[in-house]
């Protein structure tokens, strides 16, 4: 079978048929990643551009190696070093771009919709690496693996996502994608995180943490964007983590083979105790990272190595 | 035939018979960046050094892009990276990066002459990719290969630069090298935009921009550094572009088959407007870019990969 | 013979024989960067992570082109593009490195330690590229191959180190690595500079640099680092400069032979004279940039390459 995009902008645009197949050929490259030689010939010749106008370690970090990994060659552009210094508008960058004819062009960026601009732009192959508070379709794709590998299923599964449920690209991309897939999702954050109308998005909304994660399969906790948080949308940290923190206490509440998945980086004591996010026996949250590399890596080649 | 150069320093400094030469190398290798598989094995085992002391998108990545095109190691190094932020000098940067045996160092520096400098110090072959207010040829050389493609030659044309020719490292590369290859240039830009004794040149000089651009072959028209500008050589900007933005009205004054070139990135409605730029009857700039992955897959080839 | 050790974390960690065969594999290699196709498939498929939260160009540049010359994948991740703007800790950044599955991550860091704690944490191999005032490992070993390939030993010879003793981790690298060697060594600086209970390293320590070169077969200057010096632990750099710069009247003071080192950048007339750092005749301090790929390539083979 066949991935018949161009781009991977959204889960809101990705069909069950769609999310089953990359899934399974990011399970089938999961293995190249364990081998003593980590790389395949696949997309020798491919020129993947790295284009980030926000800060990322793993993303970045994670897209890069699977380039790699499959022998493509991978150009990085950073907004700190780039022509935006100058003033070019997206839409200019993204024709320059285009006529150097690169093959996929991967794209971080503060405002949501900036990937489906470049995408109507240029012919190339467009990922979302996240765009505001919009989606994280990598992000929820590698969510979801994790799940399966843990679970063996996604539908059926009752899913709890807590936190700032409103900023959250990575939310919001797992609430489309998850629902799809058959999975019952509940949320739970203050009143100040939640969206208006979020449950016209078919999810259950909770205002404390303890409602949302009784009985749940998987808790995924947010990142609070201290970063973002100038404006404070809530009282204070230590508040925030009184009422929001999984903890050894709370997640007891949960299933007793609950998964614990946080999309990092984490702040510890926030969003998740420091026993709890390093306990091997429910924290998923490296298998993530690691799952993050065959998710890209299989977008890849769906994308534009899987036509020959 | 050879070129028998160490380094491309500036077009002064080339020949009728090095443009030739430089011009169909790069035509030759434009069918590269089509193909399924975008890389030769030419310059394998070939050390590539960008070394941007100035922002850049375009340029860098078109250098990387036809580095890692032609096989060879492409190693970035930009000013906010660099010892440059512990007081190191150009020239023990580049005493260091001669020790550890590249083959070329790509150069972008804020002041004339750094290439020359560093040419002089290191016996790797040096490529200018800006420096300064002085030289910029690869734009020129890609610009002349745009023009060629477009009009079949670039001898007995008339080709109007307007803008901030005094300050522009683009149209003195591309008066150097258009005249040289036989062109009737003009420029046309506010007096304070103007170098004194410009004449001496061999070109035309107008103060306003349809009188310059009458019976054009080619229209170049320029980028105002608006990052540099903070000295106002201008009235204002809305100024400027009353009397030299390129629009559908004046360009008229051109040949019916004239052609728009702009090095990028564009301020719209500044020195092109938006429906001029985006024409596809007229406006080649993406066509100069495409070019430009080509002509410097084509010096690197020349200088390093010629040899054998 | 093998090297069985997971890391390198600091010449204090590494016997005699391991020195011994990191400068005879050094050796080796020297050859193949002066090839005309310097590149050979030994590591190729493992992936080489550059992880620098402080500035640099040398190294951070001789670890990616040894890398790429052994044909391995580089990443570089450098503090201003990554999750530490977000307020990742370098123990949530390991892990998460560690979960892409490189084969090495080589951190510079200006906290003391910081190798030791990603080499606890992590199961891939780590190469110390410097931790604040502690250790440069790299250093210290391409500066022996340096002594050794001048001077035929290390053994026996004296060896005078100059300058900021306390702040400089070069200092300390050589210091452990010279005298495990055989090599009698001599410091000399300012008394703000000399660290407490240094005689217990092994050294003489004189408070002027004429009694330290006296008789030396080596001298190694450090380097200032003026942008450190804000708190100012000397009068003045003229005032340094007096009394520790290297120069064409005390260097008669030194054996006939005597090699001049410097690790970079130098800051001349402060440290050095530049008659002195630029006279083939004495300085070395290209010798030690050139060595400096050569042992980097030499410790990724041994860490990951020499197992097979």
């Amino acid at each position: 079978m066949k991935l018949e995009k161009k781009d991977i902008l959204g889960m809101q645009d990705l069909s069950v048929d769609e999310i089953n197949l990359i899934l399974e050929t990011a399970e089938s490259f999961l293995e190249i990643s364990t081998r003593e030689i980590k790389k395949v010939p696949t997309l020798r010749g491919k020129t993947i551009i790295n284009l980030f106008f926000e800060a990322s370690t793993r993303t970045r970090t994670s897209f890069e190696i699977a380039g790699k990994r499959l022998s493509a060659d991978t150009i990085n552009i950073s907004s700190s070093t780039s022509s935006v210094v100058k003033g070019e508008t997206l839409i200019d960058t993204a024709r320059n771009l285009e006529a150097m004819n690169p093959d996929v062009i991967v794209i971080r960026h503060s405002a949501a919709g900036a990937p489906h601009l470049l995408s109507s732009l240029v012919k190339q192959s467009i990922i979302n690496a996240g765009d505001g508070a919009h989606e994280h379709p990598t992000q929820a794709l590698l969510d979801m693996m994790t799940i399966k590998e843990k679970k063996g299923r996604i539908s059926g599964l009752k899913i709890a996502i807590a936190g700032d449920i409103a900023h959250s690209r990575v939310a919001r991309s797992n609430i489309y994608g998850l629902t799809k897939m058959g999975a019952e999702i509940v949320v739970a954050g203050p009143a100040t995180m939640l969206p208006r109308n979020i449950e016209q998005m078919g999810v259950k909304v909770f205002n404390n943490l303890d409602d949302a994660i009784t009985g749940a399969d998987v808790v995924m906790m947010l990142r609070i964007q201290l970063e973002r948080q100038k404006q404070s949308v809530f009282p204070s940290l230590r508040e925030y983590s009184q009422h929001y923190c999984l903890n050894r206490h709370n997640i007891k509440l949960a299933k007793n083979d609950v998964i614990v998945m946080h999309p990092g980086p984490i702040n510890r004591g926030v969003e998740i105790s420091p026993d709890i996010a390093d306990d091997p026996s429910c924290s998923v949250i490296l298998n993530q990272v690691n799952n993050g590399v065959a998710v890209r890596m299989a977008l890849l080649y769906l994308l534009i190595g899987g036509h020959e």
